[in-house]
């Protein structure tokens, strides 16, 4: 009997240490002008859940087309199979 | 002696089942398109790392600001306090 499965991965997409997050600067910036000042510290982060046949797939697709290898760094994680 | 802490809270930001997320149907589009076909389903999530003195005002921030109560559901996690 072939049992066919999924896999699931999560992809986690961060900047690098020291690479501006343009996102996470404005938004602290609007966070205190809206008068949130206990607010000290903002970054972001992209997540996919990618359902897939295989991890190799996941990781080219990561590299090449959702993570820019110069400014990203990235995770990927097996987070639980399911077989159809 | 007084002690100052910040914490660090994971703010995950999804959308809700049954409403679509442009962006993960684009993408899953375009991977089939460049011959990547074992990848079956995509979903993406925004990820927020705030530093911030109480958790109060990162979860009137992530209500009000951050996720849209309409088509958003979102967790908040402290990951781990660090005092200065």
């Amino acid at each position: 009997m072939f049992v066919y499965s999924i896999m699931k991965f999560r992809v986690e997409i961060r900047y690098k240490e020291g690479v501006e997050d343009p996102e996470a600067v404005t938004i602290l910036k609007n966070f205190n002008i809206l008068g949130y000042k206990g607010i000290r510290d903002v970054r972001t982060s992209k997540v996919y859940y990618i359902d897939a046949d295989d991890r190799d797939e996941v990781s080219e697709i990561t590299s090449k087309i959702l993570a820019n290898p110069v400014i990203h760094t990235y995770t990927i994680e097996a987070i639980e199979g399911s077989s159809h």
